[in-house]
């Protein structure tokens, strides 16, 4: 989902509560023609959406993927779910690309990060 | 995450809101001892606590990974939070095993689910 292998991978930062999150959890089939397409230009249409915050995404080879939406309010929300795009990808979704899906829409009420300190490289390494 | 490669994979269902969510994403560090012990017991114990729905994880191979969570109330996620075992694993996330996460725990106001109708199997087939 990133396409710079370079970058250093980073959970989307813990915002002050409220906000809105979406967690799209998914079993995919066997037809997958135009899914990476679609999944790409989902990834990018998505951030055009105002309030859209930020999304990450897990996938296990094999078995589930999980993506989490997050939304500054259920507005935002609204807005990416009614998108034209975006439903005629969810239509392709069920024609095609998903054996099941489970979408569950929540309201933030509490969240904290964690990041490990740097640790300092010696002069001589670099 | 399942230990029987055998069963079909299914994400955690859809309940009829209201619930809790506890979205969960990490980043793991080199540092992996003990790692996969913990988390296993972790995945029994958080079973005995009351409320507790089900929990849904990917992973993305060097990557990203997400662990959502499903509870009844608020009440049954503090449960989880503050269980003594639990406490004492998130203290080893933050010395070893994680260079970064965030959680996000919410209250889940709309939910759905998708499942693709089974194809019919011939009976010469079987």
């Amino acid at each position: 989902m990133n396409g710079r292998p370079e970058a250093p991978v980073a959970p989307v930062e813990a915002y002050e509560p409220p906000y809105s999150v979406a967690v799209f959890t998914t079993v995919r089939t066997q037809e997958q023609s135009d899914y990476s397409e679609t999944d790409a230009r989902m990834e990018d249409l998505v951030k055009d959406v105002p309030g859209f915050l930020g999304m990450d995404h897990a996938q296990t080879p094999g078995g589930l993927g999980i993506t989490v939406g997050y939304f500054r309010d259920a507005d935002a929300l609204t807005k990416w779910r009614t998108n034209a795009e975006h439903r005629a990808a969810q239509r392709g979704g069920q024609a095609e690309w998903y054996q099941s899906y489970t979408l569950h829409v929540a309201k933030v009420a509490r969240s904290h990060g964690f990041m490990r300190a740097q640790t300092l490289r010696s002069p001589t390494a670099g």
